[in-house]
């Protein structure tokens, strides 16, 4: 599991900010996460194959989260893109980019699938056989959901040489690595563990931006390997962050330490501080294992 | 007359290559023509005052001249922007920016007045006592405009001790400045050119993209200063400019030569080339006086 942080800023795009986007690698999917103005160009200079991307899960519809989509859908089709493309996103989403689409008379070439959500339940809202991505009901000024995308648990590890130990015949190798008792040669029950090895332990991540302190998402999170949770103030500002439906660090560090999360990585940042590291420091009063997001930064949590 | 070539691109905006977008200084006025994706980022980059910006000019509804609009007006309403903004451009401008607002559920503290076009004719879309805008019908793909500023002649210039020495009372300079010859304290009429001198020649630009090879947009920009032309391609591939309707920097030039302009400013270059020096070098062929536009460079028209 690769995150890739694009932009992790709040408000508005400058030099050396960007807003909100990421890249999370998982599973040989490439899912983008946000789409603030300038993604593209993002994209590209962390050479991110554009035909990797085939699913785009938009937060909330507030420019510095998806200012950047109708841009890159448009550059899709410049490039004779084929793939499919699937935008995950509040209602209204499909009426922003076709109504551009259509006044620059420019139609997609390749397949372009809105599933717009409206929804304030947590619902399963992709899946294959490897992955399965949830929505996260947040609240912010507008409809909001965070994103909780959970690896399924492989197969099996086989143990070839304990197999073949065991006398088990190569036909019943496939039964095994789903997890069944086989039969061996001689009409033995094998149990699979003894001939088995646990999976690798399946990752998830959590995306949670924007929102105000919400413990209701607790539950869906719980137990995540990393959840990225916005902060977009300090404590001293907190009367800021109720009335914007934002939340501190702290704030943000008391969902990581209810839910049970491995890392809490913080974003979303006001630009009116002077340096991110407080919001790191505010957090780790609450909870221990904070990472800090920050434009470029590419985490392997593997 | 000062002009910034925020971006000078086609197509997409890239690490190094940003679309459309420039500031026009005349008579104090920040005009911004076309404001392709990360324009907002490219001004502030300019250290040029968003509050200064109060007319913004759309050539056509194309992502690469217009889907950093709506991110630009939302930062403004961000930075409690109180001045006026008017916006003129293709019917269905207003449509996309509101929709986009409505969506957010953010609206703008400061006055926004959107100026639709759909005329197919010159017209006379902006004037105030010192700069006239006129639309320049253009043909693309889609309904497009390209736009001419132009300084309105100033006052004439007072040669105060002539008019002294001729006995006119000061009461009359005012006239004098206006062109009108006055009676001096004697009863004898002079002629106002005796003590007045010539204002500084009114400067205009013409702002052409994007647009196909269009003799018709001759008698609207003659005699302009300074001409942007887009030259989208080089000779070579004058089939892809007639078919997706943009010109060739020869057919840039060949504008210039016909409309008698003072200096031909080249850009919305397709990124296909090795060099823009290219785009200069065959421009030349016909044209003598020709500048490159290149993201960032300034030009001093004065």
């Amino acid at each position: 599991m690769k995150l890739t942080i694009l932009g992790c800023y709040s408000a508005t795009p400058r030099a050396l900010n960007n807003t909100t986007a990421q890249v999370l690698e998982m599973n040989n999917h490439m899912f983008l996460i946000d789409c603030g103005e300038g993604t593209q160009v993002e994209l590209r200079r962390h050479k991110i194959k554009f035909n990797r991307i085939k699913h785009i899960f938009i937060s909330h519809l507030h420019g510095d989260h998806f200012f950047g989509l109708v841009g890159l859908i448009s550059t899709f089709r410049l490039l004779t893109r084929e793939a499919d493309l699937h935008i995950y996103g509040p209602k209204g989403i499909k009426e922003v980019v076709t109504l551009q689409m259509r006044l620059a008379d420019s139609w997609t070439n390749y397949n372009l699938y809105f599933h717009e959500l409206t929804s304030k339940e947590s619902e399963l809202i992709f899946e294959d056989d490897k992955v399965q991505v949830y929505t996260i009901p947040l609240e912010h000024r507008v409809y909001a959901n965070g994103y909780l995308f959970k690896e399924k648990p492989g197969d099996r590890k086989l143990d070839v040489k304990a197999a073949k130990s065991a006398n088990i015949n190569k036909a019943y190798f496939k039964k095994l690595k789903q997890g069944f008792d086989v039969e061996n040669e001689d009409g033995e029950i094998i149990p699979n563990t003894s001939v088995t090895l646990d999976p690798k332990k399946p990752k998830s991540y959590a995306f949670c931006s924007d929102t105000v302190y919400k413990e209701t998402i607790v539950p869906i999170i719980e137990g995540v390997d990393v959840l990225y949770h916005e902060s977009t103030f300090l404590d001293k500002h907190e009367h800021l962050a109720e009335k914007t439906k934002h939340s501190t660090a702290t704030q943000a560090a008391k969902i990581a330490k209810s839910a049970h999360v491995g890392t809490l990585l913080l974003g979303h940042y006001s630009t009116r501080y002077d340096s991110i590291d407080l919001f790191k420091k505010e957090a780790e009063t609450v909870f221990k294992s904070v990472k800090l997001s920050k434009d470029g930064r590419v985490f392997n949590f593997s």
